[in-house]
């Protein structure tokens, strides 16, 4: 019988282990520097888009280590997301899973350039694929799409803008891009450097976007019990539906997710456990 | 008889065609969004660094339009670098080139999500030319290794870290990583984009280097005839060494650009012109 929990804590292993080679160190970069992006990869996190981009060349019945480069550049680019949202000027956040944020240890600017340095590698990374040059394009195309103007900066530029003023069309657009859209990269990478058809990358594709749309929504519900009065208002789904309402959102789009796992040739068994799992947090 | 002028005019305005055709738009991404980009992009700007990047080309036999994209591209992720550098956290500058910097304009937030969204759009841009996808894939790789923690934001993170402490190691730090790395990346992707020889290359890359160690010395020069009282301290080679000795430098480094390009095939007459013309500012 399938232990997802193991395959979780098999696959963070397998992330972890070539994402911390890929760090830069002194003397080749300041030392000063290394730490912080070390400290901003290494504060913990449950890898779940990279694990997402490996699973999703499984589930097209390739291999999982094709897809460990793109996972990791999927991964670092998260972190670079997390370092610039704790800034000052947009959450000021001070701890982020326990730990410091990196602002808070090492200041304002050097959490700037570790952000910048990080969106850099991530790039970087992809490029020491050994896969054929035009798969590497694309994947490359892949990353600056959902993470640029028109994907998670644009997500995270309505977030800050209308956070005070909710509405079903802001809640779509921040959830669609800030969230989903780097949930639908991991998928879409995956697949594409185990070398799927197009049918698979568009149905794994569609995966990622319902998965990551029951990410956020689970995120506000579960955000929603631990907040307290004093704390800034964020964005949340809540603002415009009922916690039943939400409950519901939430499993319909995990619904959809496993629905659109059907016709993968592959080892689906990981996402539709992964797509349970997660909706198992609010149930 | 050649004419700089004219060429450096022509050239920009063809660098600029097709740049400004490369800014997202609302409705694809935020609307504020996209003016903060665009308000970055077209402030003015010699362009110096994607008119070497065609130059580079030119120079290996190879043809200017080939390298207008990977021009670009430099040109973007040059232009983040200025948004970044001027924020509060960093110089705190209002004004660049005479107009309002993206923070004063926009505000501290978006000028960070500003210049990610540029960072990143540095690497779509290079995604879209029509080039092999193992030439697209190495200027990828070579844009980023010059502007990652290795090169321009680790010469960034000195420069903040050590401002204050001026020697000769830390000034040829942040001139190599933080000026040099950049020129050197802008015509090594301009020989590249054009397929030239690994030794024309490597010939571009040396004249690159010396080159941006000469614009960096004279900006110090002319700087330093700007300084006011107020200011704080930032660092200028000019803390080491006198100003004749700088200028004996910067035309050292400049002699050393015009030798690099000896035994390139191409036409060289414009990056010598260059050479001559940077030199010129300070005598």
């Amino acid at each position: 019988m399938f232990d997802i929990s193991l395959y979780l804590k098999d696959k963070k292993a397998e992330v972890e282990n070539v994402l911390f080679k890929q760090l830069p160190s002194a003397p080749d970069c300041p030392e000063l520097l290394s730490e912080a992006i070390a400290h901003a990869v290494k504060s913990g996190g449950k890898r779940l888009r990279p694990i997402l981009c490996l699973a999703a060349a499984e589930a097209t019945g390739g291999r999982w280590k094709d897809a460990l480069l793109p996972a990791c550049a999927v991964e670092i680019l998260h972190t670079y997301t997390l370092v610039h949202d704790d800034l000052p000027c947009m959450d000021n956040d001070l701890l982020r899973r326990g730990v410091p944020t990196v602002h808070a240890r090492y200041g304002e600017a050097l959490a700037v350039l570790t952000g910048d340095a990080l969106l850099t590698l991530a790039f970087e990374i992809l490029t020491q694929t050994p896969l054929e040059g035009t798969i590497t394009t694309r994947l490359v195309s892949e990353l600056c799409k959902a993470s640029g103007a028109t994907g998670v900066i644009g997500g995270q530029v309505k977030d800050i803008l209308l956070a005070g003023k909710p509405s079903p069309e802001v809640i779509h657009y921040v959830f669609e891009h800030k969230t989903a859209d780097l949930f639908r990269a991991a998928l879409r990478m995956g697949s594409i450097a185990a070398e799927a058809s197009d049918e698979a990358v568009e149905s794994l594709s569609a995966y990622g976007g319902h998965l990551g749309f029951a990410f956020q929504i689970i995120d506000d519900i579960l955000d929603a019990d631990q907040a307290t009065e004093d704390e800034k208002p964020e964005l949340s789904c809540l603002a415009i539906m009922s916690l039943t309402d939400a409950r519901i959102w939430a499993s319909e789009h995990t619904r959809m997710a496993t629905k659109a796992l059907e016709n993968l040739v592959g080892d689906t068994t990981p996402l539709k456990a992964m797509a349970d799992m997660m909706l198992e947090r609010i149930i």
